[in-house]
This record gives structure tokens, C-alpha cells and sequence, in this order.
């Protein structure tokens, strides 16, 4: 209940409240605020105190504003996925906590791009095999990696991502590799980029457009030969990367 | 000139004009595209059609679009950043043709939160010092630093950020511990993570509020001991930071 005649600011007490049913999950990590029209009634004040007490859960990392999407309830931490080791989707998830899982969205054969002939040592007039997939963490969709292979890679690839789906074990194209007894990666180059959500990427990650994306962009190589060519989408507001280094 | 006869598609031919603009640099990397209707009366097209060519250079990365806050024309190239190794601002920037410079925003004694007083290893009664500097590249601002460090180490970095402030050499916090005789960091911890501009942040990096922005989250150390917390934010449409591992 709010003291009109505390010490503590008005806005303070809002905010308190506000963290309370954040605390006991009323108001659910990943869910949209009330808008500023509900929670000046809820608490009966104006909604200059509404914005004071969103400012200050804001700053605190409670709250999340997106520019032109709304106000959400930060997750309690980001998921932490370090940048020098590579470990199972699933171990990486489930170590914090978190359930995951991984389906297919698409699995198809597609004209190879210039591009993408000159990353994967192909002609122009190949084909090459695309595999799509969605990591959901705790039923939410967390990332999106979108991967090209050339055919023989992609025909070895593919039959264990069907299985690890049908097993329902969640995976990522890197858990696949392993299955296989020809194709194992050696190394790896990867580029990190922020961006935000266009539409269609919003529309397959199940968030609003503007959302920011973290996106990682990987060449798996076995030796020379470049195996995979993969876009891995990130919600930026769930992922967080780190590297401890010597300087 | 338009061909409303060719077999081309008259989106196409749009797009090619819109390219030609961008090459002979009528239209500047880093501006703002024309609006819509402006274009379809310099184009004298539909607005459909002036869409269609805007998504297809969107496609192929030409233009840059941020929700709720317009279309930007793309640098030929993001500056790319080695994640492994440590290059001085001036040096990763020069190296790609991009003129760098570097401005003293602010330069301070604050009290230190409690977050940062365990961070950095003092009592939360304690002032701290905090550099917060502006990483320009063609005189574009591409990069914000805000560091914090204890008192002592404020005093022997700071006549040296205002040594090289006043030379006009462009620099990190990074270039400047190799300034002091006493410190020098021996290994770090890094964060990534991808956000969008909030007012404030768009405010201090003269860009526009939603655009998509590269936090890197910094603590050196010597040894054990903490030297420096910094938050840099790049221009997520400019850096490309890039890694090449083992598996």
C-alpha cells in the first residue's frame, strides 16, 4: 500500500511495488509492463510518478524499454555463453537453469547465392542444403540459426538433426558434427554484430520488431574446407557473451 | 533515366539509381535515405514501388533501416575489431582508412555505488574516478567509453587522457596505461551484448534513439587487482568484432 505521508517519494513506493509483483512472478520476466494508463490507476497515482518509478526499475536493469515497443520485465539474469569454449546447446542452457529445446523450422535444398558459392569453394550453379532451427529456452524462442552446407555435408547433417528432434534432445548444428563420421570441425571464424529485429526476423523469433539482436555469423572449417556457412540470431536482451583474455 | 519500356522491373531500375546515388556519394554512408514520398517525386514512381527498391538495397545490405526511426545509407564496411588481440584505437581505426580522434567528455570524482565499489575492490563510502570518453572515426562518433577506477589510479591515468587530448592523438583507455610507470593490466574480463539506443546514450553518440548499439563491458586487472571498469558502447552499425578459434 502506498503512504502518502512517508519520507519516501511517492515514486519510490511505486517502484517497490512494482518489483514485489515482478519478485512473486505476477508480472513475469519476458512479459510486457501494464501500460502507463493501467498502472496509474493500479496504484492511484499520476502518471509523471508512474514514469519516475519506471526510470528507476529501468536503471536498475528490472525493467527493459525497447525505442517504440514497450516497457518489459528483464529476465532476472542473461544467459551467459562464453566466447572461448564451445559447449552444447543444451549443456549451456541447462547449467543455468534454463529448458532447452530445438526444432526445425526448415530443411530444403536452395540455389546457391554468389556469396555463399564463394564461402562454401562452390560454383555459382550449385546447390546447397539449408538448415533452419529455433532454440527455445524455457519455451521461449532464444536464437535462430539459420546454416548452409554443401550438399554431401548437408546429406550427412541432416539425418541427425531429424533424430535429435524426434529424441526431442535440443540441439545446435555444432551438436550435430559429432554424429557424423566424416565432418569434424577444427576451427572456426566467427563475427559479432548488434542489430535489431527486422520484421521478418521478429515475425520467427516471436518478438517486436526494433528488438536488439545479437548476431553471430560463423565459417566452420575442417582444416581447409569450409563445412558450414551459419547466421545465429540472438535476442539481445537474453544473451550475454564473455571472454576472459591476457593482455 | 527510367525505362518503362525495359524488361526490367521498374523497382530495379530504382534501386540501380538509388545504388549510383550512394556510390558517387550524393548520398553520404551514415545519413539519412530521402524520405519515401521524396523519392517517389524525384523518381516520379508509386510509393510501392519505391518500397520494393528499398527493401531489395536493404537486402543486399545498401541500406540500413532501424525500426521507428528511418533508412540510413550502410558504410561500404563495418570497422572490424580483432576480439583476441588489443590494438590501440588509433591503429585499428587507421588501418582502415578511417580518420581517428578522441574527446574528453568528462573527467570527475563521484561517489562510488556499491556495485562499482565491489567491483573495483574499495568501501561503498569512497569516491571513485570516472573517464568518460568519445571515440570518433571521420569525425563521426563511433564509440563511448565510461570508466570507472579508484582515486589512485584515476590520478596517474588522467593527465595522461589529458596529454594526448591535447596533442590530438587519438586513444582508449587502453593506450594509456602504457603511460604509467606503476600500472599495467595483465589480463581482462569482457561482456558482449547488443541493446538499442536510449535517449540519453542516442544524445551523447549523435545517432537516434532505438539504433542498434554493441556494449562491450570491460574490468582490467593487474594481477588480482582491479584497475579499471569501463562500458563502451559502439555504433552497432559500424564495429563488426571478428575471432578466429580452435575447436
Amino acid at each position: 500500500m502506498l503512504n502518502r505521508h512517508s519520507s519516501t517519494p511517492l515514486y519510490e513506493q511505486v517502484a517497490q511495488l512494482i518489483q514485489e509483483k515482478v519478485n512473486e512472478e505476477t508480472w513475469q520476466a519476458g512479459k510486457k509492463l501494464p501500460s502507463e494508463r493501467e498502472l496509474c490507476e493500479l496504484f492511484a497515482v499520476s502518471r509523471i510518478t508512474i514514469r519516475q518509478a519506471i526510470k528507476q526499475l529501468e536503471d536498475q536493469g528490472i525493467l527493459y524499454r525497447t525505442h517504440g515497443v514497450g516497457t518489459f520485465i528483464s529476465r532476472k539474469t542473461k544467459l551467459q555463453q562464453p566466447l572461448e569454449q564451445i559447449n552444447s546447446f543444451q549443456q549451456m542452457l541447462e547449467q543455468q537453469g534454463v529448458i532447452a529445446s530445438t526444432k526445425i523450422l526448415a530443411n530444403k535444398q536452395v540455389l546457391s547465392s554468389v556469396q555463399m558459392a564463394k564461402i562454401l569453394n562452390l560454383q555459382p550453379t550449385d546447390y546447397v542444403s539449408n538448415l533452419q532451427l529455433i532454440g527455445y529456452g524455457d519455451e521461449q524462442p532464444m536464437v535462430y540459426y539459420n546454416s548452409y552446407f554443401s550438399i554431401p555435408v548437408g546429406q550427412s547433417i541432416m539425418p541427425n538433426a531429424q533424430a535429435m528432434e524426434t529424441q526431442g534432445k535440443p540441439f545446435s548444428t555444432l551438436d550435430l558434427y559429432p554424429l557424423t563420421n566424416t565432418y569434424q570441425p577444427t576451427h572456426l571464424e566467427q563475427t559479432f554484430e548488434a542489430h535489431t529485429a527486422n520484421k521478418e526476423l521478429a515475425s520467427t523469433m516471436q518478438i517486436e520488431e526494433g528488438w536488439p539482436i545479437f548476431q553471430v555469423t560463423s565459417i566452420m572449417y575442417k582444416d581447409a574446407y569450409p563445412l558450414e556457412y551459419r547466421e545465429a540470431y540472438y535476442r539481445g536482451d537474453q544473451y550475454r557473451f564473455f571472454i576472459k583474455r591476457k593482455l
